[in-house]
Formats: C-alpha cells, structure tokens, sequence
C-alpha cells in the first residue's frame, strides 16, 4: 500500500489516499487552535503525541469490543484508519461539569455528575456546532434512531474504559467527545482521533488541566500540559 | 370560596390565594412582552382573550383524557385552577420550523418537519432557559425519567387537539409550548397557560403571523392579531 494525494485538511489532521480503497492514512499536525480557531500555535511533538494516545486508545476499545476506524500505526505520526461515511455528530460525555455544561446549566466547574451527561452536537462549522436532541437529529436526517441509542450506548462503554486508563496515570477524565462513522456495511465505529484535543484531562490530585484548555491561558501553558501528558504516559519525546 | 392576596405577579399573569387550600385564581393581565421583556405594551382585552382561550384549550385537552389544572373559569379574566408544585421544564413542540428551531439549525422559517420536533427548556431566567436533554434533566434533578417520558407523551398528544382546533378556525398551529404541575399525589397535569402568547399560530392560506411574535414588528400588528384570533374564535370584545 502507498500514500497518495492529500484528501482534506483539517485544523490538526491531514487525510491522504492510498492505494487501497477501503483505507485512508491520517497524518496529526502539530498545529493547536482554541475557540474555533482564534487562538493558535505550534506546540512541536503534538502531532505525535496525539497519533500514538488515540491509537494505544483505539486499540484498548477494540480489545472491549468496541469498534473502531483503527487499522495500523503507518509513522510516528500518520495512521492508517478505514475508510467510513463520518456521521455529522458529535457524542459528548461528561463526568464532571466544566466548559459548556457550566456555562449554560450553571453546575460549578469540578461538580462531580452522578451520573454521565450525554449531549449530541451537529457539526456544522456555520451554525457553531448546535446540541441537537433525538428528535432534532431525526428532523436533520443525519443518523436512525437506532444508530442514535447504538452510539450513546458505544460512548458510555467507552467513557467506563477510557476513564479507567487515564485513571492509571493519576488523570480524571472530565468529559470528552466521539465521532463515529459508517462502514460500508452500514456498521458504526468510533472514527476521527481520542487525543488532548478532543478530552478534559484534570490530575486527579491537584485538578491541573492537562489538555487543550491550556491553550486558552498562553501557548507555553498548552506545551507544559502537552509535555506532561507525554511523560505521564510513557511516550518518547 | 373567596379569592385571597396576591401571592405573585409575572410578565402576563397575576397568581392570588383563596380561601380554599388546593387552589389559586390566575388573573391574566393585558400586558404584552417580547424579546425577554425589552419590548412591552398593552393590548386592551388580551387577559380576557388568553382566559377564555386557555380555558377552551384545557377543557378539550381534559375531554380527551390529559389532565390539567382547569378547574373553573371564575370572571373574565379570571380562573380558579389547581395548586401545584411546577416543574421547571418548558416542552415545546414544533410541526413547523420558526424562531430558535429555525436560528439554531438552519431549517428556513416555514419548513414543514415530517414529524413533531420536542425539546426540553430549563426554566432559569438566570441562564436564559436552555435546552436540555434527558440527561443534563437527571443532572439537574428537577424531573424523574418516567415523567419525562409522561411529558413528552402528553404533548404530543395535546399537539393532535390543539392542531385539530385551530385548523377548525382556518389557522396553523407551528409550535407551541406547555408546562406542567405535579398534583400532591404525585400525578402530571397540564398547568400554565395555553394562549396566544405560548403558541405560535399562522394563518393556514396566507401565513400571516397571528401570535406574539406580531409584537417584534409593533404594537399595532399585536392588537391586529388578537383581534384576528377572538374574531375567528367567536369570542365577545
């Protein structure tokens, strides 16, 4: 199998051809942006931090059962993933209020959610990424209803399992976000990237961000979490 | 029975004691608001108009198995109604897209949706009433699973009678909006009101707007509107 064109770029992904229809090759940029792009850097080593965490984390799903884009590690930061139809939602699960949750329902930052929240948004960069309910995802005509109750299902499975890895490395997940895709087939797996861009990551014993909120405070902020993270985990520089 | 102080006063409704303990009297006043209150104004016979209207509508919706809080009109503008405890929800159902339906997701104002749309508002003026879904519902503790379901059954439900009549008086009924109350046995009614001002109502032939929103244009389209609306329900100046 070969790399061939440059298929789309993201604010942090590249997606390549190749010669094999079925699959694409996702190469992670060290590029960061924070509130929709207006604020952003380069924090060197992201790229491959970010290919290597969502891989060992799509590995780690897969043992459990839970389906996912994952075929290979290609480099040290590209991936070899199946080609899927992306469904235009996001899964948002949360295990403690911050961001949104706060802003909009007025649970303090660090209020621990008895049970996980569970929000759908429609992606759609026009419209600034809208929360959506079953019945607004019905009326988009975007996922069935089953396909709905099947990701919020695969969503809560994996918050118990990511949760517990970070847990490992002394990090609570705070909430975190899922796209999924559509086999040609008509299966659904987990696609896009788990990383510190798509994660709260807070120390369990200080509360310190280790994610991409960094970024809103200064660049240097996003590096030391970035650097961090990368330690905690184990990875090469 | 006789009616005692006034125990709260809103936007549009005055809410007073009586002498007996299970129930209050609603009066509703002429006052007209939109926009959150930045826009206001009188409509001389809009309290009389919402009364009767809400009454009409609660005593069909009653006729056809949905509990309300109706129990008597009491004067013009008058009504004794049940004493409940109010859920802090707003469930509004959408047969057509309009307002935030429309701003939020992009379905241009007049789009027919195949199906009902249902939302969930919390109502916080603080927080601007925001959707919610189920689960940020359980987070917020302010209803139980099952009568969230029983919510959305009975508004779906009441969208069949309350389409059914205004399309008898030649108008659409686009969306509308409904609260409920919990009895001291912890049963569901239909409580608030069921008026022009929570209801979005469109002449069926020329889309003419025939609601509050009229208000957002000026006073004098709201006066139009109301006037409209008692001439086509039949109802004395």
């Amino acid at each position: 199998m070969q790399k061939k064109e440059l298929l789309y770029e993201g604010k942090a992904k590249k997606v390549y051809r190749t010669t094999d229809p079925q699959v694409y090759i996702v190469s992670y940029k060290d590029d960061v942006t924070a509130r929709n792009g207006l604020q952003r850097g380069i924090v060197v080593g992201k790229g491959t931090l970010s290919n290597r965490l969502s891989n060992r984390l799509f590995q780690l799903l897969e043992a459990q059962g839970i389906p996912t884009h994952f075929v290979q590690e290609w480099s040290d930061r590209e991936t070899v993933v199946k080609k899927v139809e992306m469904i235009p939602l996001e899964v948002i699960v949360r295990n403690v209020a911050a961001g949104s949750l706060s802003k909009r329902l007025g649970f303090p930052e660090g209020t621990v959610l008895e049970q996980p929240v569970l929000e759908f948004r429609y992606k759609n960069d026009q419209l600034g990424d809208p929360m959506v309910n079953a019945s607004h995802i019905s009326a988009l005509h975007v996922a069935a209803q089953e396909e709905l109750e099947h990701m919020a299902r695969l969503s809560l499975q994996a918050n118990q399992i990511l949760r517990e890895f970070f847990a490992s490395v002394q990090v609570d997940l705070i909430d975190f976000k899922l796209e999924f895709g559509r086999t040609p087939e008509g299966s659904l797996l987990v696609a896009d990237e788990i990383s510190l861009d798509t994660c709260r990551l807070w120390d369990s014993e200080t509360h310190e961000k280790l994610d991409k909120d960094r970024l809103v405070q200064d660049l240097g902020g996003a590096q030391e979490a970035y650097g961090n993270m990368r330690r905690r985990l184990g990875f090469p520089q």
